[in-house]
């Protein structure tokens, strides 16, 4: 019978549960609207007790976005095994269930301002950005990219956060559609650089003999084919 | 004779010429590493009369940050005339050379913080991607956009964004192949969206049409499909 009991925690504990209550709140709403107050009282604790835990709600708000931040590049992990397009496709319904869950939070982020564009926030972001940069070379197969792969690969992945922030200015288009867009631009994009540069040109030919013919890049190759007949 | 003779200058005037060389400062060096007695020195006034013309350091970046965003929308304006490829690398070349001209600048304000990182700033950012969004859709000729141009228009102006950035870390691949990367680029994005669409598909047709056999977008078909066979 724990009902109605409040059992006092540990101080670690006590640190996750405000950082998971604090998460919640910035990720629903911009972080410069959320008080030290409400974080208080979601958590079921008075202001003074969170200060004991955080100097302040900056602290917090890094503390939460570390948790994210997390959360986010673990979704980037994916088994190395079947085809690239498949394996990207599954990337981007994970990125999609993060923006999806912290929509709000992560435009307010993303799009910058005193209230979130601290030097840790700014270093937490592109901490992702590495993860996810580091995760896609590795299905490539690449250790050592030239300057050409690694320009197609962080600008595709500055493309699927763009595709993100406006997917959630509205949602008009079905985020269904974007995640298999996304995984079509990532070809498109390596097969532009693959036009004029030899290198790129035989990493392309590499993945594309690996996907199956009925698989995400051939059956746009086929679509887009059609389009240019 | 006017050698050595400091000409007094008006309030306008000074303001003019001070924004100007501060703006010269935080395009070379990051902005938080300016400081104002450096920008009165390059000006040749004392700090007080820095600040009786602007309250402080970020009113000057801010006023600053206002005439580079005026001139990076008017390198977006081209005229409506010969095939849209010619034309968007007409404005690549000029976006390039802003990228060149305020190098650690633009890397300082595009990746955000808290030396530039204001409501003001991000407004002015915000203001240069719809100038540019604006002229890409005249190009188009379309003045009420569908869901996935819109998408297809705006991620492709931060896949600039982010090319200029990569390229600015390091300049490892020669820009005139970027400004062309990203010409074709856009048609690849575009073809992407296209393929699954019937709308955009519409909208390409009409794009490709008006466009010579061996332009930009010509050049790119011929050797994609070159890559495919």
């Amino acid at each position: 019978m724990t009902i109605g009991v409040r059992r006092r925690m540990g101080v670690e504990e006590r640190r996750q549960q405000l950082i998971g209550v604090a998460l919640d709140l910035f990720s629903r709403r911009s972080p410069d609207e959320v008080s030290i107050d409400e974080i208080a009282s979601a958590a079921g604790i008075s202001r003074p007790l969170v200060y004991h835990y955080f100097p302040g709600k900056l602290s917090l708000y890094e503390a939460a976005l570390q948790r994210a931040s997390d959360d986010l590049a673990a979704r980037f992990v994916e088994p190395r095994q079947g085809p690239l397009g498949a394996r990207l496709l599954r990337v981007m319904g994970r990125y999609f269930d993060f923006v999806d869950e912290h929509g709000p939070g992560f435009s307010a982020l993303m799009r910058g301002g005193p209230a979130v564009g601290s030097s840790t926030t700014n270093a937490l972001v592109d901490s992702v950005r590495q993860a996810a940069y580091v995760q896609i070379l590795s299905h490539l197969g690449v250790t050592d990219p030239p300057a050409r792969l690694e320009l197609v690969v962080r600008s595709w992945i500055s493309l699927a956060e763009s595709t993100a922030l406006i997917w959630l200015d509205g949602r008009r288009i079905p985020r269904a559609e974007l995640e298999v867009q996304l995984v079509h631009d990532f070809a498109a994009l390596m097969a532009v650089s693959a036009a004029y540069d030899e290198e790129m040109g035989a990493l392309l030919r590499r993945v594309i003999e690996a996907e199956p013919a009925d698989g995400h890049f051939g059956d746009l190759v086929g679509r887009l084919v059609g389009l240019a007949g």
